[in-house]
C-alpha cells in the first residue's frame, strides 16, 4: 500500500494528501482544478483523468468529498473507482456520510473483492495541515491494518471503531454533540448580552467552569466575540452532518429532541446566508431571534 | 470583615465555611442540625439561634441555601438577617437564584444601608472542599472589594461581573450551557449504543475531538459509562437552575429553543425519580425514550 | 349584584361592559381615556376616579387588564379595589394571568371577607361583541352562582372549572394548545410553499382532513394566506399566555417540549416587531427561518 | 380504466377495494393472505400470483402499502408491476411515502410510457369504509382525469395538487400538523390533570374555544379520556409519516422546530410499545414524562 490514489483535493483533502507525500507515499490523483493539479504535480504527484484511472494506478484509493451522492458517484458511478480497482485493493472513504450509504458501497466493492473502510476525520483544516487529525475508521480489521500507515501520515488519534459504518456513526455522534454545544453557546451569549452582562468576561468565567468545552476554547474569543467567521468548518457542512446524525437516530428509533432542535438552528442559518462561514456563525440565528448583537458595543 | 456569619451549612456550605475557618475568619452560624452544629463548634465556630442573631454578631453574612423562596425567608423573613443587620454591614448570598429576586432583596437591604452581593459559585462539592470554586459576583465595586478576602478563602477563580444580579446571570448562563451539554452527551451516547458502537471508545474519540467538554471529562467515564450517579450535583438543582435561566430568557424576550428543550429532559428526570442523583443521570431519560441502556453489556 | 363595577375598558373590556349595560346592569367604571369614558357615560355608565371608588359604588367589580402585575396593582395597590370593597362583595378578574397570582390575591381579599373569582375568557374581540365568549371560572360555588347573571350577559359557554385558579389553568392550557397549533400551521404552510405546492389548495385539503382546527378555519384564509394580520388577538398577548402556561407546567414539574418549542417562536416574533399584530403573524418567524413567503406569487 | 388491479389489501386497502367492486369496477389482485383472497374472490375479484400478473390483467393498478421500500419493491422489484405493465397503462400509488421516491418511480415508469400518480389518502379506516376519504393526487392532468372515476368510488374530497409528488407533499404536511396537534393535546391534558383540573370539562371547554380541532373532536373523549387506543391510525404509521415530513423539510432547508419536537414524542412512543395503538396513545409518552395519568380517578 505504498501507492496511494487521492480523490477530493479540497479544504481537507489538500493538506491530507500533502502529508501523504511528505511521508513518502507515491500519489496519483485526479482533479478538475488545474491550479490544484499543478501544485500536486510540482510536489511529486501524478495526475490522471478519472477516479477509475486513479484506482488503476494505486493500491489504495482515498476519497474525501462532500456528501453521500458525491461518494456514490466517485466510487460507483461511470468512470468511478469501481471501474478501475481490482481484487485485493483497498478503498478508503474519509468523507462524512451516512452509515447506510457506507454499507451499501462496501457491499458493491466486496462483490469485486475490494476492501472498503469508512474513515471520517475530526480536527478541521488546521488538524489536516498539522497531521494531527482524529481518524475514526470502520471496516474489517485487516483492511484497517493495511490502511494504518496512511492514517499515521495524516492523523494523530487513530481509532478502529468496529465494522463498516462504525467510523461514520462515531463521527456523526461527535458532530451532533459539537453542533449542539455551539447552539447552546449562542443562546447563552445572546442571553447574557441582553441581560447586560460583559460577554468577554462571561467567556472567561465559562472557560474555568463546568460549561467549558473545546468549542468554547477554540471559537469563543476567536469567532463569537470577534464577530468574524472565517476560515473554519462551514455551516453548511455542520448542518449536513447534524442532519445525517438526526436522520440516523430516526432510523434507529432514537429520540434526540435537543440535537434535533439544534439542527433547526443550522437549517435557519443556511437561509440567513451563513452557509459558507464557520459554523459558529449559527450565533447569528440566535442574535436575529433575540434582536441583539453580541459584539455590539454598549452605548455609554 | 473578619467576623463572618454563615447560614446554609449544606453540601456546598459546609466545606466553604470550613475554608473560612481555616483562613482565620471568626465564624458565627445557625443550623437546625445538631450534628453539623457540633462539628462547627468543635472547629471554633459560634452557634446562635436565628439568622437575625447571626447578623447581629457578624460583619458580613453569607447565605447559601436552595432557592429564591429560602433566600427571601432567611434574609427578609421573620428573624431573618435583616432583623439583625445594621448600616454598613454586608450580606453575601451565594445561592443560585433569579436576578430579579436578587435585586428585590438588594433594594430592601439598601434601605437599611446594608450592602448586598450575589455571588453564586461553580465547581461542585469537590471545588468547595478544595477551595477552588469559581465565584461570580454582582454588586457595588466597594462591596465586592470588602468581600474579596472571604472569596479568596473559598474560591480560586474570582469574578466581579457587574451590578447586582450579574453574578446570577453569569451563573445561570453557565448552568444553561452545562445542562444542555449533558443532554447532548446523553443523546449521543444513547444513539451510539443503539447503533452498536463501543461507547467507551466513543468517549475516547470525543475527548480528543471537537465535541470535548469539561463535563465529558468529569462525568463521561465516571458517571455515564459507569452507570452510577453519586455523589455529585443533584438533578433537581440543575433543573432548578436551568428553569431559572430559561425563565430569565423569557423575561428578557430571548428565545432559547435548544436550552428550553434540554430543560424538559431534566423535568422528566425528576418524575423518573432521578432528582437526588447527579444531573448526569438525565441520561436515563434518553435511555428510557430510546429503549436502550448505555452500560448494558452486548451479548457475545 | 345588579350594580357592576368595571375596570379595564380595552379591546375586550369595552364590548363586554357594553353587553352588561345592554342586559340592564348598572355600571360604574374608571378609565384614563376620556373618549372611552364619554362613550360609556353616554351609554348610561357612571365614571369615578379610582378602582377603590369603583369598588365602593358597586356590588361586584370586574377587572380585565393585561398581566399579573396590572391585576395586582388594580386590586391590591394604592387606591386599588381592596381599598373600597367591603365584606360580602365580589371581585371577578377576567384577565389571563397565572393561577398562583390568582390564589395570592384571593387570599388577600378573603381576609376582608370579599369573594374572588378568576374568570378568563376565550373568543376574541368578535366573541366579546357578540356576547358569545367562553368564560372559564374558578372559585367558590356560591361566588360563581352570584356571578352567573353577569357571565350570561357577556358569554355563551360558561364553565365553573373548580376552585380559585382553575379558570386560569383551563384558559392557559387552551392557549398553549392554540398557540402551538398556530406554529404548526406556520411550519406546514412554509414547507408546502417551499415544496412548490399551492398553499390555497393545501388549506382546502387540510380543512377536510384530520389536521383541521378552529384556528385553520378562522385564520387560514383570512390571515395566513392573505398575508394580513389585523385586527386580531395580539402576538404579545399570546406569547404572554403561552409563557404563563409553560411556566405553570415547570412549576408543576410537567415537561411540555412541544409547547415550549412553540413558545420560542412567539418570543422570536416579538423581536421581529410582530407583537401588536394577530398572533397568526408568527408565520413570519417561520418564513424568515425558511427564506420563503407564503403569499408570494410564483413567477410564471 | 374499468379493470383495476389492486395490491395492498390491508386495513385501508380492503375497504377501498371493496368500494371499487361496489362501484362496478372489475378487480384483479394479489395477496399473501388466503382469508383475504377468499373474501375478495367471493366478492367477484380475481386473484393472481404477483404484482406483475396484476399489471398484465388490469388497465390501472393501485398500490397501497406501508413505506417507501415496499412501494419500490411492489412496483419496480422482481415480479413487480413494471414487469407486467405496458405503454398507456396507469399506476396509482396510494401509500404515504416521500415525494423523492415518487418522482424516482415515476421516471422509471415514464421510460416505459406508463403513467403514474401519487394519491395518498386521509380519513382513516372509517373513511375508507364509508368511501369518504380525502384523496390528494399528484401527477399529469390527463392521468388524473383517467383516475378520477376510481377516486370517486373511494373518496369524497378529491384534489389534484400538482405535478408528481405533490399529493405526498400535501399529505405529509397534513400529517405533520395533525401529529403535532396530538402531542399538544397530550401536553395540555397532562398539565391540566397535574394541576388538578377536571380533564373532561377541559375537553368541553376546548371544544368551544380557539384550541378546538378535528383531532380533539374525534379522539378527545373516545381515546384520550377513555384511556383506550384501538382501533385507529397506528402510532408507527404516524411516526413514519412525520419522519417523512420532517425529512422532506430538511431536504428543502425548511426549519420545523415544533414539528421536529413532536416527532421525537412519537419516536419515544414506539420504544414504549405503543406502535400498534392509535397515534393518540402518544399521550402516554407525556404521562410517563410527567408522572401522571389522565384517566386516573382522583382519590376523594
Amino acid at each position: 500500500m505504498r501507492h496511494v490514489g487521492f480523490i477530493g483535493l479540497g479544504t481537507m483533502g489538500r493538506p491530507m494528501a500533502k502529508n501523504l507525500l511528505k511521508a513518502g507515499f507515491q500519489l496519483t490523483f485526479c482533479s478538475r482544478r488545474d491550479d490544484v493539479a499543478d501544485e500536486f504535480i510540482a510536489a511529486g504527484g501524478a495526475r490522471v483523468a478519472t477516479p477509475a484511472d486513479v484506482a488503476r494506478a494505486a493500491d489504495a484509493v482515498i476519497t474525501i468529498v462532500t456528501a453521500d451522492a458525491q461518494v456514490r458517484e466517485v466510487i460507483c458511478g461511470v468512470n468511478g473507482v469501481i471501474a478501475g480497482t481490482t481484487a485485493g485493493k483497498l478503498v478508503i472513504d474519509m468523507s462524512t456520510i451516512g452509515p447506510a450509504t457506507v454499507r451499501e458501497i462496501g457491499a458493491t466493492l466486496a462483490a469485486k473483492q475490494v476492501g472498503f473502510l469508512d474513515a471520517p476525520v475530526s480536527g478541521g483544516p488546521w488538524g489536516a495541515e498539522a497531521g494531527t487529525l482524529a481518524i475514526m475508521a470502520g471496516g474489517a480489521a485487516d483492511d484497517y491494518a493495511r490502511a494504518k500507515p496512511l492514517f499515521e501520515a495524516m492523523g494523530k488519534h487513530l481509532f478502529h471503531c468496529g465494522p463498516l459504518g462504525s467510523g461514520q456513526t462515531v463521527k456523526l455522534v461527535n458532530q451532533m454533540v459539537g453542533g449542539g454545544i455551539m447552539t447552546l453557546l449562542a443562546e447563552g451569549l445572546v442571553l447574557a448580552k441582553k441581560a447586560g452582562v460583559d460577554v468577554h468576561q462571561l467567556v472567561d468565567v465559562m472557560s474555568v467552569s463546568s460549561a467549558n468545552s473545546s468549542l468554547l476554547e477554540a471559537r469563543g474569543r476567536k469567532f463569537l466575540l470577534a464577530d468574524q467567521f472565517v476560515p473554519g468548518f462551514m455551516t453548511e457542512l455542520m448542518r449536513k452532518d447534524m442532519a445525517l446524525a438526526v436522520s440516523l437516530a430516526q432510523t434507529l428509533c432514537v429520540p434526540t429532541p435537543v440535537a434535533a432542535g439544534a439542527l433547526q438552528q443550522f437549517t435557519s442559518a443556511l437561509n440567513l446566508g451563513l452557509g459558507e462561514l464557520d459554523f459558529s456563525s449559527v450565533v447569528k440565528v440566535a442574535e436575529a431571534a433575540a434582536g441583539v448583537k453580541i459584539a455590539a458595543v454598549k452605548s455609554s
